[in-house]
């Protein structure tokens, strides 16, 4: 288990991240950490190591693309200081392309993702000791669907940039075709974006998988 | 892992089972599961086990005792005929004691638990194969408190009953201990019954390990 | 144009029929006929015909299936004594079979869709001289999407039931494939069920174009 | 058809527009674009020309006069920048003078309507390649009424400034007498201005004819 | 004066004598009596004949027509044993004619008008000694206006009931049309049925001339 | 009848003149003057003159005092530039020393409010041809009661002002002593300050008749 | 002290009692017991004699007269079997003469008020072995005043009661004139009937004293 | 009684002194005090001294720290010029500790506590003659509860500044203990901080002791 005792964790992301966590703080009693996987790895974490008294941070918001990210980068990120940060982003920066094609004041390109999620990254880099990256997901088994298609480019992206800066990916797009192999598009989430418990905790094995947690302990 | 595929697992219990789930069926789109640990088991099945397709039922419902459950078997078990149940009450039973202690109308002292809890599991063990027992539990580290010291007479009956009737039986006393010797009860529930996600999780964990769930897959 | 003088229209199906409709009536002043293709088909006669004066009734009910319908096709069609009837319903009784496929009790599987469904409608001959039959739809392009292959049997059906019993038939699902051409399903809903104005005005053309409507008089 | 691919439509307007849009975008997801003839006129678009990929904006705001468009001509013209403006402007102008007649503040007389009106186009025909005026409509089939002679005056500057500037003028009172000749005003709008969704449809159908459009393609 | 000190008041009719009344009773305190004419009527007599004590009941349910009252008639007038009795209805009867022209089931013809409400008159004559017809009124001054026409039919079947049975009459479109020769209909009411205090005011005003009120004591 | 045809008649006081205006305007559509007596002014001469076309504007606010007028009469009283201007206030400077007697701060003694009353009639007379003073008052008949008597000792300051300075007076204490000989203060306002219509109707013709109103024309 | 370990002590009234109490219970946690003066003479009990355990159930109803009181007698009293039964009832009896004074079917007048608050105890006495009767009261020091010298005249019949069955009375009546003494009615309630927690504690007090509580102990 | 006519009394703390009290007046009509121990105080004051006059303030703010009163303490109390001035803080300094131990900028360490404190008491104590420090509590009777042994250690930091600074201390925790004697924590309060009415009266009962406060007068 890589977390060591009182080390500061902080998630980063959109509406997957947020999960109606409580604004500003994203942190503190009752649902402070919302209600998705931020939620369960904090919970999972207190109900497996006890004893390390980690601190999960979630500064999830909705609707929000990377370049939501790095207005707030400086504020969110570098003023708390983390042990860990996970990000991510880029959900919305492809959905907006697919659900409002005509503003295309909303789409964030591949380019420009690239680039400003390797700017973010890099100034993390500076203070922040341990990051992990989590790719965009869809939750679309077919590779040919053309939205599943542009979010696995932005996939790429993320862990191009994983190999380029040697930092570990949590590849959830993955962990998430696991599951489509059994199970309709649906049944996991509507609008195959905003998954119910089951695909949060989907997301919450895979980061924990990441950091070297141990169930059965 | 002994739960088979297609099979059917209900759960019935207060308010910890119950956990705002839709009433009254219990199950279906959205949260009707609740937030608690019947959600976590079904979403932890889901995210390990996808290709199993358990239906999970939920038939908890806040402020119940072992009385409650009597007027409401027939219903809310028999007829739904599961392939799993887990019972897990007693909560209330106790806290009358302890929260509203002039009105002895609403407490159900020991005798009338066991006796209670032995008819309903009988009645279910001729249409139900399969039957879990999950004890009640406090949160609460001082033996010597009076509710806990009550409290743990009730899990005794549970797990006396769960010998004599070749039931398992999982202690979540003996979880929330783990957790209760590393961090204080108001970190986990200000009102120690009423657990945040970590002690759902907890829960969510006793129970899966009795079904011999397998988390790295 | 086939609709005559002071008849009346009623239309039967689910939540893209019901949108958000008046209960029980389904017909009267403000928006008693709802927000979908059903007051679109009313506010393109109004508009185009004003001379007419046909009544429109709307008795869709969200989330039900053909099962949904026998339990009140007496009181909501019979009794109503239309001269023009629409039904399209089938969307539930495929989607329950993908969005919750473990709860068995809330599919409908296509023999039980093909009896009802033929039922109602040789029920409803004897009394209603007009009767059109629409065919349930998914806003998927991908034909070997799993409930698109099931929405396309359903609709086969529809198609079979119209051919056998010499009923005019509207095939919504290639209304939809033609849009799908171009736009991709989340432009058109989120959930690839429930359309915004587009998709709604794109049903009302539809039925319109099977009754002789001409836009430009 | 007159639109072309890619292209912005931007309609400006008063409560006849609005219909309760979204605030301040005007365009997005769900019902940005309200419920009135402009979410229409982009329905029919999406539903007919599905290739064209039209983007809508709807800046039409409650009880607006065409000196409140003025206040906000910069912001909400100038600055979007779109290929198609249609105006729609002066039924609060003349309402005002009728319900509220002893506040003179609130009316806006003939004179300055026409200049203010001019002043807009004027300053919109440097940026804006095409524009479309729509007159202004009262649901009152007497041309004695003393409201009804009034707008239609409001009318006759439009389609003068119309004649005078060589921009198209849709004649939304002449499509509503059409339907009046058959159909009672209160049938169509309690309060004979804001009518359901045939006098909107009748309102996108008056455009649309304007810019082109073929209903069966 | 006519009224006696000590007597029951009771008004019976749709919407405008309704006036959002507490349910049943239509007395009380706060605003049980609505906040229309019968709320003005009752204030104008304790303000000026506080002496009296007069009891005021008011029965008016919004959206009634002459049936309605039919079906209410023992309950609500003749279990009531009022002293005095005033009746305004067929404002819906008419209104529904012309607002929902095709939902023919909710128009009240007025052979249907004139019997059932001498049918109600009657059987009110038996118990009640004092009883005060009020015409149904229309806010619009155009004679030829079609809903106009009708109404004044129905103000005519009136006016001629109480010609033959010998009742007073209050004819409150005259009234309005006093006011309509100064005053534009969307000034008092925008949907020219209900109004303002104003409106209210000049109803209680008809009504108390009937009954000898002096304003200056 | 001193109010002549298109005049502004502005009524400033606290909650009685108040009664749920609407804010800021004081005027308009619906209930923008509020549901009491300057509501009922406004209605009365609306029924009795229509042809006189005055403007009414209500700038009451609730637990207003002098002082807080004061803070408000540039903007609300010499902005608006009536031709009659309506002042009553006094009930809150005295009410609180009743219902709130060790929160001094909240307290108008008598000689504040006579100098601040005459400093802001004084200022208004510079620009408002027609002003009129309402006595404040308090439906309690015992004289001896002490606020009461005190709210009689604030009636008299106003009533020397108005023979002071030439300006009619309203005395509306007088015109509820009349109505309290008959009827208990609870039935016209059980916190014998807030009356319902019968109370607002009183004020209203106690005003009224200062302005000359003829009810029977 | 009169209560002794373990007793039930019901209070009964009208809206005094009530203070927003959980109904139908009326005990049990949170608040349970409502806001007022058996809220309050709860709280004294365990706080200062934490050892007593008394229970207390409140079955105060808001609005309720003596008449109501009967019909729910068997119900709330005579099936609860307290041990100490409070009655305070008679405060609606008079008041709606007083506040709605010409519907007369509201009032109970004080023969009625006698013979049923008699009825009443006796049934009760053949159970309950403590009874303890409070006056009603009006927070009116006029003793001219027209509702208080009807309330007296009530407060008397309870004396009067007490005395023949020889039973407490709790004269709540003269410890409100202490205050008003010293305080105006409008400090402890606008409306002179429902006081804010002072006037609840002085009722709490006046209680407390008739079963001999000890402050400090 | 120490409390003398027409003083004020202010009370500063955290939720237990807020008490949904009113913001920011903390004074006035209704339940601007709220609804804890500081009402009491009032009320218990007003019922039985009612010729004092005492003037009560609520400046409590739920979960505020001693870091957060320093934050107002110039406004809600050095500006505030009260006679007497009660002091209980400290709670949520010592509660966050314990449920949100990860937190550790929620902290107030006791250190802290103790300096902030003086310095607080230092600055009030040039104006303010009357200082009264009550000591934090937690209703927990086992000693050696953590969050029991951490709250007694701040409770004597108050009793040591009481003592070096000659102010009255009021022991709240020493009066809860006397009743957790007999009474199960949660009886009193289900988190162990925020009782019932009966907490508060025992908090109200330990304050006016201090002051001097006689019962039975």
């Amino acid at each position: 288990m890589q977390l060591a005792s009182g080390q500061k964790l902080l998630f980063i992301g959109d509406s997957i991240t947020d999960s109606d966590r409580s604004k500003p703080e994203g942190e503190g009693l009752f649902h402070a950490l919302g209600r998705g996987y931020v939620s369960f790895v904090d919970g999972l974490l207190q109900a497996t190591y006890p004893e390390l008294a980690i601190r999960v941070v979630n500064k999830g918001t909705s609707g929000h693309t990377v370049r939501d990210l790095k207005a707030r980068w400086q504020e969110d990120v570098i003023e708390q200081r983390p042990d860990w940060l996970s990000i991510m982003i880029g959900i919305n920066d492809v959905w907006r392309q697919y659900d409002t094609p005509y503003i295309t004041d909303y789409h964030i390109y591949i380019d420009e993702y690239e680039a400003t999620l390797r700017e973010l990254i890099s100034e993390a880099q500076s203070i922040v000791p341990n990051i992990i990256l989590m790719t965009p997901f869809y939750i679309e088994p077919n590779e040919q669907d053309a939205m599943r298609a542009t979010m696995d480019q932005y996939g790429a992206v993320v862990k191009a940039l994983g190999a380029e800066l040697s930092l570990p990916v949590v590849d959830t797009q993955a962990a998430f075709n696991k599951a489509l192999a059994h199970i309709y598009p649906a049944t996991l989430a509507w609008d195959r974006v905003h998954p119910g418990a089951g695909g949060h905790l989907l997301l919450a094995k895979a980061f924990l998988k990441e950091v070297g947690f141990v169930w059965d302990r």
